[in-house]
């Protein structure tokens, strides 16, 4: 029995029985995202070299997890996005226009850090969204 | 028309239509604010060399878009503040005093980083708020 | 008097009032702690040279805290882990597993950065938690 105050999320990809983390939780209406490398079901890196193909399978995890709340990524009101060189993060700006599609735009942090969680990664994202009422 | 579930807050400062994140979003009584650094609304760094003054104008900026909501100072309940040095980080501890002006204290976070998202910035901070009942 | 919209949370060890942050706050359901490293009372660093033993010590701070406000680990709903080698964080895993007891798993977001907060610190982590109705 689940007796803890929150519900976690997985998309419908195998979730690894060994990861000790959930892709995102949901407590009251918003959802936590977990930070998130462009990994794919069986662990391999999606976009290798490419931070902007990176950041768009993150953002499709993003959304697969989103939908199983009734949510999309137009639900994410903050994202932290961690990356390597600050050159690749300005090629991220226009992904971003793209996928939440115009204003309001979330909040957004973005850091460049010493390595990232996953070997080949450019870029992890961490989010929390909103349900609307 | 908004249809999302948060509302964009902006200080009166010109905000550069080619960026893709809002300075704040709210949702509910919560408000998360966009990691900052001292660049004012044209975009020049303020306070070069010195992250007391560049914290300091940082904190300006997040109460011009608090007080949007209703807010200011008191109502932050945590930063995360991304700094190039350990030793410039203690520098901002008198700071915090002054502004936060005592307990209770925010949450607080504080971690060494590799690179800020504006050059030359020596501090980098994020913030959630909460207004009152 | 306190007219700030949250309430700080202490546990019992004595608190140094030259410090500016709370080590955790709560609004409403949810508690937001401050990123933690392995240091007692005295500020002295537990678990040297050992990254798990520093998580440990982390946790039990958590608990601590958590317990004030009725909860305890199983109300931690998100973690941010800043550590220093990607190594380090991979040993980090079996704790987890060991003191959040099984799914469902918080969110949770690691980085590599650049250096933490506290001389000798190989883990800093941040968390939010979220009290049950």
């Amino acid at each position: 029995m689940n007796t803890k105050p929150f519900k976690a999320l997985f998309s419908d990809q195998p979730w690894n029985p060994r990861l000790t983390y959930s892709p995102a939780v949901q407590v009251g209406n918003l959802i936590f995202l977990s930070g998130t490398t462009a990994g794919d079901a069986e662990g391999n890196l999606i976009g290798a070299g490419d931070i902007v193909a990176q950041a768009r399978f993150i953002f499709e995890k993003f959304e697969a997890v989103l939908k199983l709340a009734g949510g999309g990524l137009s639900n994410i009101i903050e994202t932290t996005d961690y990356v390597l060189t600050l050159d690749d993060y300005n090629k991220t700006a226009a992904l971003r226009r793209e996928l939440f599609g115009g204003p309001p735009w979330p909040a957004s942090t973005g850091v460049v850090v010493s390595g990232l969680i996953r070997p080949g990664a450019l870029i992890e994202i961490k989010a929390i969204a909103a349900l609307g009422d």
